[in-house]
């Protein structure tokens, strides 16, 4: 008997975390009363508080006087700039779990503004990759990444889902060296809003990485789109 | 009659300009017709054009096709995190105008957040200074300067509308050595709002700074708000 009760409590807990994780319960919204869910998972108010305060204990949910309960915000990612990393060394280095889809790769001609990233002539053809990123199931990320093709033969047939700090290093012996960054307020236009799933003009924050290897070469530039509520971004000056 | 037009378009354009550069015609809002200003003005469509084509040309209005005349957005000011520079230095070296006012000055309990930006023990007191900065008259920036009292005798006497930089340096021989930033999308709050003079809840970026002097000591620590459009920050990682 106290098994069941036990039993239970982690099946409300684990339903309820992966809603969340999904998305479909979203940060500061209300969880329905404890009568409906407990309903909703025909079992007891007791069993059903008991799952309540644990997910409160692991900081999902949190209770506000009077009025009942509600999702936590996933805590941001800290993303110092200082420190090379790349998105899933840094995520599971704080103890959470990134994942990657490829929305895109091909080869395609470099619009005005992607030959002044890369210092492209005009009319210059430029290997675009699409991703999206997560944090704990979450979107967070949509990011463009634009490479110079010369560097990269062969890379559309790769598997793209994996780190490129990766694939760079171990396929075409290319390591980061001069980083620039820059960060712009900006809202979600039509590609990063859907791959984010956000209404179009969300707030976001863009990151635009210009790369340069080891040799001082300028190999690639990423635009990273991050939902607004997901980094905060670090940087030590010394 | 000449000189008498040439006169007529320069009042015409410093009218725009300076119902631009106070707010009153704000970033993307559309001119009225060419015949109503020249009815405003009591002059010519001529030389109403003119004036139009010569704010155009410092870009400060732009044209749309068969739609009219719209106020040019104020170009971001480029804001380097690793060129040690303060608001007035970094703003005059973008050949624009910056000035600062005092919104309030007095010592006052530490708030917990207060306490750990500067590693102040509970229950300490502090220096807060909030200001209001512009760009070329447009307000972009308020700030909130935390400053450890003990390395601050007297401060709260002096003018405090200059910077910050130069007057530690002036009156404390202190220099700023290792900063850390820390750079998060937000959205403006009551003061940062009323400052600004945008509505409560608009988006706007936040960006700490806590700062070390030259014998490691952290001396301040500076929250800055920004409207989302006013800058861009550049970092270069070596």
């Amino acid at each position: 008997m106290r098994d069941e009760a036990t039993k239970a409590v982690t099946t409300i807990g684990l339903a309820l975390q992966e809603q969340i994780n999904h998305g479909l319960l979203v940060a500061a919204s209300k969880l329905p009363a404890e009568r409906k869910l407990s309903e909703l998972f025909g079992t007891t108010r007791i069993t059903v508080r008991e799952a309540l305060l644990q997910l409160e204990a692991q900081g999902q949910i949190y209770r506000e006087e009077r009025r009942g309960w509600f999702v936590s915000p996933p805590p941001r990612l800290a993303y110092n700039l200082m420190q090379r990393s790349h998105f899933h060394a840094m995520v599971s280095a704080q103890g959470r779990v990134p994942s990657t889809e490829v929305i895109s790769a091909r080869l395609q001609p470099a619009s005005a503004a992607v030959c002044a990233w890369l210092q492209l002539p005009a009319l210059s053809s430029v290997i675009q990759i699409c991703r999206s990123r997560r944090i704990d199931g979450r979107l967070v990320l949509y990011v463009e990444h634009y490479l110079n093709p010369q560097y990269f033969p062969g890379i559309l047939g790769c598997d793209l889902s994996q780190s490129m700090t990766e694939l760079y290093a171990r396929k075409y012996d290319l390591h980061y060296g001069r980083v620039r960054f820059e960060i712009v307020p900006t809202s979600l236009q039509v590609e990063a809003a859907a791959a984010l799933k956000v209404s179009v003009g969300s707030p976001g924050l863009r990151i635009a990485r210009v790369n340069y290897d080891q040799h001082e070469r300028l190999i690639d530039c990423d635009l990273e789109f991050w939902r607004h509520d997901a980094i905060h971004v670090g940087v030590d000056v010394l």
